[in-house]
């Protein structure tokens, strides 16, 4: 990032930049998801949580991929969007003790950084169709609905069974 | 927060906890929504943020008076992730010069600002259910639809010329 000049100067670039913060952030979910499932207590979430990082691994590479096909090397800069949505995870799961109320801030967490993903990916996906490279906006597509399919999961474990049980 | 004793007990506690949040959000989006309505060009786009303003007035008194009805003094807490979103929306718009370009990015940031907001409201909503509070879950219905509806305009915004322009 330039002190003195704009670096963002196309639509190109912006795609670039884009792809390098969700770049950095699904390395960052790879690395907090682990202490997600340890904090989780329900079967079904850690085992729902558990698939959702072997899918982000697959995110992470995916979005290697798509550098490759714009000609670029994978790279990262940093996104205090993700950096915020963890931090404050953290802060709210370290301050709840009842193992049923714990599963429902994990579940909300883990939503937060589902809608996150979500919003960045359906920008890209747009800009990739705008710039011709619909063979991009494809490979990102698979990647967006796996992270609706895990928000609407954490929905159902929440209703059927979480928050009744945390409620109680 | 307690330094020494984990202060989310019980559901109730979540669920004033993470309206504390939304409270802190809501408030800091007031604050910076000035900023992303000078930054754009577009006119539909102005007059899109300016209208989702007054209406982030209106989710404001509506948060005070759950606040009133659960007999809480409305309170914020610090909101990392809303921070983290906001300061990642004034990093990229201020490194875009075309004023097109500045205006796919504003949109991809308000879009960022309004996934966080659903997805906490959604995760408040199934709460206030659980605990029997379906006149709270109604009132933050309403914030919920026109959070999602803001969401879309959005993207309308978008994808019918902004996104085209920018590309050009």
């Amino acid at each position: 990032m330039g002190l003195f000049s704009k670096d963002i100067k196309t639509m190109d670039d912006l795609f670039q930049h884009t792809l390098q913060d969700i770049y950095y952030a699904e390395n960052k979910i790879v690395k907090s998801l682990p202490d997600m499932i340890d904090t989780a207590s329900d079967r079904q979430l850690k085992q729902g949580l558990q698939a959702h990082l072997k899918e982000t691994e697959g995110h992470v590479k995916r979005l290697e991929e798509v550098f490759q096909m714009m000609g670029h090397k994978a790279k990262s800069v940093n996104c205090p969007a993700i950096d915020g949505i963890i931090e404050e995870a953290e802060e709210v799961t370290g301050e709840v003790e009842d193992k049923d109320v714990l599963d429902a801030a994990v579940i909300a967490c883990g939503q937060a950084v589902e809608h996150y993903e979500i919003t960045r990916y359906g920008s890209l996906i747009a800009w990739a169709k705008q710039l011709g490279r619909s063979d991009i906006a494809d490979i990102l597509e698979q990647t967006l609905s796996e992270e609706k399919a895990a928000d609407k999961k954490l929905t159902g474990i929440a209703e059927s069974k979480v928050n009744m049980r945390a409620a109680s």
